[in-house]
């Protein structure tokens, strides 16, 4: 077997879970780690443990795929790679508020193939591969599908940080925000996953890692949602990012933060 | 009986959690209903059913007590008042994410004597009265103990909406983040919970409404923090607040807001 199954995601996720669940809202031992010029990124001991067991995991099943992780770097390469935040919205998770989640990402040839998104407090598994995208709790699994929504007067528009707006300013942002019809801070990872369920219709972030988005590639696409770098290229590589609910609003969003429109 | 049991606490937050949690991620029949210069800020169903029903509830078991909701206003005259907030954060119970909860809160003679925040998607109850300020999941009842981190340096601000900070700018926001560690955003009253259980140091809100917060002062100051409006003053009657973990980081952050420092 090469390609992973959603029982593997799965697999990974509870592994995740148990060290990520153990360590919230407990005092913690962080270390700051600056980058990018965000004065606070935590390093967390549930993020490096979470990692490590997912790690093994992954060298015990397929030990022929390199994996790269937000903690531990890149091991092996190959066409197969698995990419891994274990916790995506270190920020949240120390202020205690569950819009953090693990990522678990599986790219084929730098294509994000399938991918899971795992919130151990709510409970819920955000999860894509090749039968489409899916949200799966207790009490089962339901088809996640992206707004039709195409009036750029009613889109709901997230991005996570207000710094971020700032420290981007050859990025029309404003001009955005004043089109749609809300826009909101601080989902992290989570506002991606609502966007697959069609709660929220563009999601903007200025400074993506390559785990902060490959996982959520199939989520979005899968939900029928649109993922592109601002430039318009695959979101892969991260950086500056937008997904949209659908390629209307996305070409029309585009447009107005490119000075286009 | 005057008082209100915990219990009783519960039954209101079941009957409000059947109507809410229904109706989440579904689409909504949405009226706006815009006030204090936001642009969108959606009344649903779910507001309004929820309030409903624990209305109905504590005129059965309370019918002398007067009750002050969002939805419904004030009803009633007397010593003992509830007052209800069905959703406190109807914009993310829009988009999905869970940090809307609903409140009830209980007042005597104007101040508020017990409260409860119930989130239903994750399972959580935040609530107090005389025995203290408490976390109920399954998995039982924990004391909630806010923080007793003194240096500015290292506490965490939350504010709901940078919106709020552009439009009270004789509020010395920047000089308080420029002091702490970490600011967040979009928390809304998820985050004074956080600030009852020790993760948030300081909360700033600047236009709140009673129903916004009488629910959650018993919670913050039983579980050891501090909550009064900007001038000093108790907080049940909404307006600019500050939360804190202890009063010394309280008494700090008021000399900052307010250009004293």
């Amino acid at each position: 077997m090469t390609m992973p199954t959603p029982e593997f995601l799965h697999k990974l996720a509870d592994a995740a879970d148990r060290e990520t669940l153990a360590r919230f809202r407990k005092p913690l031992d962080t270390s700051s780690k600056p980058k990018d010029g965000y004065r606070f990124d935590p390093v967390t001991e549930a993020d490096r443990e979470a990692e490590r067991v997912m790690r093994e995991l992954i060298s015990a099943e397929f030990p022929d795929h390199s994996v790269l992780g937000e903690e531990y770097g890149l091991s092996g390469t190959g066409t197969f790679q698995w990419v891994l935040d274990p916790i995506d919205g270190t920020r949240p998770f120390l202020l205690g508020i569950p819009v953090w989640a693990t990522l678990i990402g599986f790219t084929q040839e730098g294509r994000a193939a399938s991918g899971m998104m795992s919130q151990p407090v709510t409970r819920e598994r955000f999860w894509a591969d090749q039968t489409g995208s899916w949200l799966e709790t207790s009490a089962g699994k339901t088809p996640l599908r992206s707004s039709a929504k195409t009036e750029m007067a009613e889109a709901i528009l997230h991005t996570n940080s207000p710094e971020g707006v700032k420290r981007n300013k050859d990025v029309n942002f404003d001009g955005l925000d004043a089109a749609v019809k809300m826009t909101r801070y601080g989902g992290e990872c989570y506002a991606f996953a609502m966007l697959a369920a069609g709660q929220i219709d563009l999601c903007l972030e200025y400074n993506l890692q390559p785990y902060d988005i490959v996982p959520l590639i199939p989520v979005i696409q899968a939900a029928g949602g649109v993922v592109t770098t601002l430039d318009g290229g695959r979101a892969e590589d991260g950086g500056r990012v937008l997904a949209s609910a659908n390629m209307e609003l996305h070409r029309a969003a585009l447009k107005i933060l490119l000075g286009q429109a």
